[in-house]
């Protein structure tokens, strides 16, 4: 009879840009054995993140570089098989840090939080209950500020964070307009996640295309980009407006920064603020996040998508097809049945 | 008996850039009479900023451009010679936007204080105990909101606002570090205005002088240059920095904005926050950093330094002569005796 074992995904190189699939590797190991205050938890979704580039680059960034040889770190949610810690029972769901593989140990620190059957899926652990509401949740309120009839803009306006922000800047009472690449994205934004008006970016003159939408101006900006789309919602930004920078998924490699227009000046003529903004500071309060948004989506006043592939011989590849374009929605990866 | 007359500086060009000596003219008009509400206002101290380069300049600003021919926009401090405004006596003192000539009329909306004798000069309403005192308080302490012991950078740092800001930083019990150019203004900060440490950006290597100068980097940076200065302090900030941006004297021209090195990906990663500041805006809080400011002047506890040019005939020059670098301290214009 053969040793049970666990399968991996490895980070084989180290990347400058999008991680691609032969920067990683899937190797086998031995089954994980939980020692005094440990679970050992059967994966069932892997969480997919456009932030996961930054997390394997050696650019300075807000956490320490996964290693080379290290399992990919990544979200995921899975079952508890193996208890040695009191309280936590097998057969429990629970979410956390637990990497790109089959099976994992986990103990009191590691797990984030059970995930108790809220009446929906497990995944939405990993999304529109996880990271992605809670960048939604935090970034808006806290950093952007909006307030009822101001406008705010977001930039990859249908993906998993961005569909989120669109909705909450709905249900506080502002007028949204979504950008997106292609008209399947943009159509996803009015029809789906409520924006009042959407915005190809590929195909549109972002200037005219702005002025059209936004005919009181910017208020609040969700960046999930940077890049050219940045610079020209910038030129649109009202008095006091401000900018959340969540993410820069429009530049491709930021050693050394690409050059772009200044923007000291008319942040100074503006008073505008701009702020960048990682979820992970807010880990505290994931609660407050958690009570509001499971509320919205079980009333069906936020809408989400999810994007699943399927087994672990879909991760190393993941990464660079968000970057490609090609998902609609949060991107995970199912294991098992 | 000849007419008494009223000489003033009007606007003759719109300057891309600096204003220059020619971009002004000089006129003689008639000597303006005071209706119902108003006073007549004899012009004792002109104020010369380089906010004025932003004033006359058709790029979009936060006030309306000074119109061609009219006079040039400008704080002032003048005393009351004749006066239709009951509760405002002759031979009183007030300062407000008066403008660079030697009369002007004013009311109760145009005033914007009475200068009582608080021991202190008359000059002082325009500079340590008016827009430059003003402009440091509410821009250190309400956007960069410094703490004891955190690192505090500025720039320009021996001019009339940056000197003020390092002592009031200084007051909170921070570490102060000026840039400023040249030897004799590098002294002034560090031998008069308190601060622990001086860049010369003329002569250093920035990027190395900021690390000996900040060992454990930069928390707030007020910042009155933009350019090739703010991107090596950019470089040093801590994560959750505070970015003041109250001026922008380093970049000559706007239109179209220059190139520089991208930051959205560094503020993302840092959490950091950049906010421009006009300080108008506050002008209903003016009497809080007056009182504050006035008891620190008045214990020599902060200093100030001014530069005074004297004659109607040294405005037209006068701002450029800043750009020039060519004042240690406020720039004022001396009209009379």
């Amino acid at each position: 009879m053969s040793e049970p074992l666990n399968r991996q995904v490895v980070l084989a190189a180290r990347p400058n840009g999008i991680p691609q699939a032969h920067d990683f590797e899937i190797v086998t190991r031995p089954m994980p054995m939980p020692g005094d205050g440990e679970v050992r938890v059967r994966n069932l979704f892997l969480s997919v993140e456009p932030a996961m580039r930054g997390w394997v680059s050696s650019v300075g960034n807000y956490s320490e570089p996964v290693a080379i040889g290290a399992v990919m770190r990544a979200l995921t949610v899975g079952q508890i098989e193996a208890s040695n810690l009191p309280g936590m029972a097998v057969g429990e769901y629970v979410t956390g840090m637990f990497g790109w593989q089959e099976y994992a140990l986990a103990n009191a620190q590691t797990i984030d939080r059970r995930v108790p059957p809220p009446g929906l899926p497990i995944a939405t652990a990993l999304g529109i209950l996880g990271i992605n509401g809670n960048a939604a949740y935090f970034g808006l309120l806290d950093i952007g500020q909006p307030k009822a009839g101001e406008t705010v803009v977001v930039s990859t306006a249908a993906g998993a964070v961005g569909a989120c922000v669109g909705q909450i800047a709905n249900l506080q009472g502002c007028r949204t307009v979504g950008i997106a690449g292609g008209a399947v994205k943009t159509r996803l934004c009015t029809e789906i996640f409520g924006y009042a008006a959407a915005i190809d970016y590929k195909t549109a003159d972002l200037d005219t295309a702005l002025r059209a939408a936004c005919p009181s101006g910017i208020d609040v900006y969700f960046d999930n980009t940077a890049g050219p789309i940045t610079d020209a919602v910038l030129r649109h930004l009202n008095p006091r407006a401000r900018v959340v920078i969540c993410g820069t998924a429009a530049v491709a490699s930021w050693d050394p920064p690409p050059l772009g227009p200044r923007i000291e000046r008319h942040f100074l003529v503006k008073r505008a603020r701009m702020e960048g903004f990682v979820v992970f500071d807010y880990k505290t309060r994931y609660p407050e996040a958690l009570a509001a948004l499971t509320q919205w989506v079980s009333a069906g006043q936020i809408r989400y998508r999810e994007d699943i592939l399927h087994g672990l011989e879909a991760a190393p590849d993941a990464i660079a097809g968000l970057y490609r374009g090609e998902n609609l929605g949060k991107r995970l990866i199912q294991l098992g049945a």
